[in-house]
């Protein structure tokens, strides 16, 4: 019983490339923001967390692009939590246009809990417990 | 005895995030740019390939990051075709700050070959043959 | 009696940069999606004048910053179109957080009609007339 | 007698909009490359100047464009300082194709100087001897 999360987003101009479509540098962006929806959506603050000293960065992410968004499109990411452990979490999403049921692509990131300075260190239990 | 070109690139301020390190999706930009440098060490230009109807879209991408980049930082990424078949190609990066020997991420990009329209098609056998 | 639109968009943590604010270039990205949006309240689809061979690059884009922008800053945008001719269109901006009075941001942007070569062009007539 | 300086880059393929030009935001980027190779060039590191507690935020950024820049154009900047008191300096650019004359845009950003938390102070003495 995993936790879940949709978000949507409309493809921006200067998310574009001169092939016509969404940049697929652009879609760890929007798994950002996926991720930051899904953490306010337990009543998170990804933002506060950071402030409190916490620091998820990005040890590993990994794309497969199986059709182009384009400009204006209106898109859902569906988010979850694929692992999780005392100070890693990974999360996976899915990229739909809305209302649609054709996959645009799919993704993962995983990040290692570290402080200030980038030393590892564990998630807080009461964060792991909202995120299990 | 695959094809291999180095690229230096610095970190552009606009490149970091408030983690204070270079954003883990700028990788992708920067992998961009090793590959247009690999064709043009080889005598291609990725440019005229577009104009003579071929694109390369991005299939797959996957970085692992092992230490930040920080503005300032002059990189070097080290490129090499992993895979070729007839109708994709395949690269790997390893990035490293310069005259060091620590990698900073690895990373992997797959294209297929479309056409202007985006239908799938075969490789040019002189694009194939340079890319050996 | 000028035509004019709100937007309200969240700053994406891909959008700071390492002085811990949204990087200054990313205000011409939330203004082009304000445009966006400003055409869409009227019934206009920007991407479908695209389609339709009409272009309005930017000749000319202004900013003014008041206070900074942080991650995660619900942002309202206010647009207004600032003048209008033949062959040009322009638009004024004023960025605020959210149920917030005190302004971050003024900017502008002026932008000429354009074919799909690049060459001047009039804007369409029922364009005009729904801009005025 | 000003100070100058000249940056090169290649129009990144990243860079690009579906207009099939480089969008028109990434020349806040390059503007920001210009002047850390102008600080550069007079012997100052804008990394180390910040380490050391000083910041530049763009407080009003102006561009105007004249041409279009295409993917893989060899760029060339040209920065001056186009004014200079105790708390501000500013920073004019001229853009053009590489071996060219003719140019494709001019550029202004206004800085105001402040310090980790973001209050006005003064710029260094030696910092405006040098800039001057």
């Amino acid at each position: 019983m995993s936790v879940r999360s949709n978000s949507t987003l409309r493809v921006r101009y200067a998310e574009t490339d001169q092939m016509g479509v969404a940049w697929h540098g652009e879609y760890l962006a929007w798994f950002e923001v996926a991720r930051t929806d899904l953490l306010r959506n337990l009543g998170l603050s990804y933002r506060e967390l950071e402030e409190q000293g916490l620091r998820l960065p990005v040890i590993e992410a990994q794309v497969r692009y199986l059709r182009p968004a384009r400009y204006d499109d209106l898109l859902e990411i569906r988010t979850a939590i694929s692992h999780l452990s005392g100070a890693r979490v990974s999360f996976a999403y899915d990229v739909l246009r809305q209302e649609g049921t054709v996959p645009l692509a799919h993704g993962t990131t995983s990040h290692a809990a570290v402080d200030r300075e980038g030393r590892p260190r564990r998630l807080p239990e009461e964060l792991r417990r909202r995120l299990s």
